[in-house]
């Protein structure tokens, strides 16, 4: 896949039984030298052991390892819980020698059953040992639970003449791949900033990415994007110059990661983009493309190429913004469905009928009223996906 | 199915071409005498014609008729939308004899297509003569869909010595049925009473109803629910007492027809109750039933008949409600799965499955926090749900 490893980092998957049929199960990244870190959690309610202990300890900045399994959320698991998710990274620690507050846990998998730590802890030696750059795509398949590919990437940019690096590896998320109801994302690079910064950057490219493929209120007990920066590209983030090319390569890594996401998504056959102009205002586009993005009588008529422009409006409508029937435009791609309010009437129906046979397209809604802009990434919802999560723990 | 057509009252259902295969398109229903209304409307921003033309007949507090059609929503339609509903108003009253203000409209069916009026105009002196209180299961067949089985329901009471009746039809609803994404409902009463207190007990009944199986905000573009009242047993709503058995009666009828709703869902072979209790608030407990009773992980879960309660413990989290994760009981009927956020145990899974197989049961969640109660009713998500929905126009 032509990943690069960004440079000082080392990664490692292996099976260590958790998931059957001798899958990889369990995952480490690590940094070689001191790295700064930050990170993005889920705001469910309900927070999985390893999210409770990871937002403590990130408050530091700092952060060398990062242990994943899959296989068991941790989650719903008390205090014995929080105390596995101790042990995990201690042992880890330990094992890599360094002080076990700079290792941060993930975890993935089915909710409410206890950690089996016995497997856990007698895997992670071996784990710790498998430890090399070219395991990032091990790693990246130690993550998977419904996923059918393992989801990586990497960019370089350039300040002062200098290269950077950004790897990143993700697994399916909240309302695109919902069966185990859990996106990761780790990040590494080899950039210098502080973790206010890194906070910064990470916040702004989750927003632009990984939030426009699901509502922000609905993540998982167990959702989190890491990103770990060891500065040895010598590129400093100091100046907004360089802040905005970092911030350009960021957010390409985790718009690349989100669309992967959705392009695996549970019975997904189709990729398409929402996009609402001329809102009232920012918000106001966001919320309808939110609740045309979300809408399970949209993602239907998707999956069925079925160009029922009437169900997007209907979904326009109870979006709760402020909006006037009589003038929206809709757009399949660029072929026009709807002018102010009304259809375009049946002659274009062919020709949307192409654009929905595409794998990846766009539904343009035009609300002419204001300046608002906001867009969403969904896809449709097949007879698979039902099927899928239907069977899913049996 | 002993329905009992309420006095004073005639129904028709016929053919009119609108449907394929000679189905009824076309319904009636007429009060001999005047008669007192109120209706509640779809608050989608979206209107379609027959809505916008209802809403300010109703004003009025009178109406005698309706006429509804099924096979094309007028929605999306303009002007010529709403002269097209005016039409069939004025039609239907010069047919009966009555004022044409005292005639309101309704429409299900596909958005966006103009009305085939020639077809309605020349098919209404039929439906007149059609009348007879026996025709209120022709209307019911009328009105249908995606529905497979026409829906009604009769009750009656008794205040001060004389019997009053409420008959009512209904069709498809937003979340449970959203084919058409439409919900029809009419109601005929022969009881006394203003138009104030019609819309009063309205609203209330349906809140204990059709508001409990599919979200506020969610309505379609052309639900509606309308109630007329002629009078003619006698029975006067003044006294809070009488109103308080005319309401109890109202709700038993608009809860029925809501399970009846829900039970013909797409693809539906589950009716589950969700009741959460002991939340901060009632409003609490409804954003947290709502959230659960509308999660596709949720009802893909119940499809599959799998005890799988962290889908609904992640759901709760995700509600925007305070909660304490760590309080959480959750049942399936009087099995419990969940004792303070952490799972009873492998024992109660045979005891838990054999609850999810039955065809309608309840999930209670309590918050153990305040006195906060809330319930909804909803349905599993299947294979054949996305069948149908991805098929519809076509």
């Amino acid at each position: 896949m032509g990943i690069i490893m960004c440079p000082g980092f080392e990664a490692a998957g292996i099976a260590a039984g958790l998931k059957k049929k001798e899958k990889k199960d369990l995952g480490l990244i690590f940094s070689k030298v001191p790295a700064n870190a930050a990170g993005v959690f889920t705001r469910n309610r309900v927070k999985a052991a390893p999210v409770i202990l990871d937002r403590k300890r990130i408050k530091e900045g700092v952060c060398r390892a990062v242990i994943v399994n899959s296989g068991n959320a941790n989650c719903c698991t008390g205090e014995q819980g929080i105390r596995d998710a101790e042990t995990m990274a201690a042992l880890s620690a330990s094992e890599l020698g360094i002080s076990e507050d700079q290792v941060l846990v993930a975890s993935t998998g089915v909710i409410g059953e206890p950690m089996p730590m016995e497997k856990i802890e007698s895997a992670i030696p071996r784990l710790v040992r498998s430890l090399q750059p070219e395991g990032i795509s091990d790693l990246a398949r130690s993550i998977m639970t419904t996923d059918t590919v393992p989801k990586m990437v990497s960019e370089q940019g350039i300040v002062d003449g200098k290269t950077f690096t950004v790897t990143g590896v993700a697994k399916g998320a909240g309302m695109i791949r919902p069966n185990m109801a859990t996106m990761l994302c780790f990040l590494c690079t080899d950039v210098s900033a502080s973790p206010e910064i890194l906070k910064e950057t990470l916040t702004t490219a989750v927003n632009r990415s990984f939030n426009r493929i699901t509502i922000d209120g609905d993540t998982s007990t167990n959702d989190m994007v890491l990103m770990m920066a060891n500065g040895l590209s010598g590129v400093v983030l100091q100046h907004s110059a360089h802040k905005d090319v970092f911030q350009k390569i960021l957010d390409s890594v985790l718009i690349d990661l989100a669309k992967q996401l959705v392009r695996d998504g549970e019975g997904v056959t189709k990729l398409v983009e929402i996009i609402v102009r001329r809102a009232f205002s920012d918000a106001d586009a966001e919320k309808v493309a939110d609740t045309v993005a979300h809408s399970p009588l949209v993602k239907t008529a998707f999956f069925g190429e079925d160009a029922n422009w009437g169900r997007i409006i209907g979904a326009v409508g109870r979006a709760g913004v402020d909006i006037d029937p009589d003038r929206i435009d809709l757009y399949f791609d660029d072929v026009q469905m709807v002018k102010s309010g009304m259809s375009c009437g049946k002659d274009v129906e062919a020709e949307a009928t192409r654009v929905l046979k595409k794998s990846e397209f766009a539904v343009t809604i035009d609300l002419n009223l204001g300046k608002g802009f906001g867009s969403m990434i969904t896809c449709d919802f097949s007879v698979d996906y039902v099927k899928i999560n239907a069977d899913y723990r049996s």
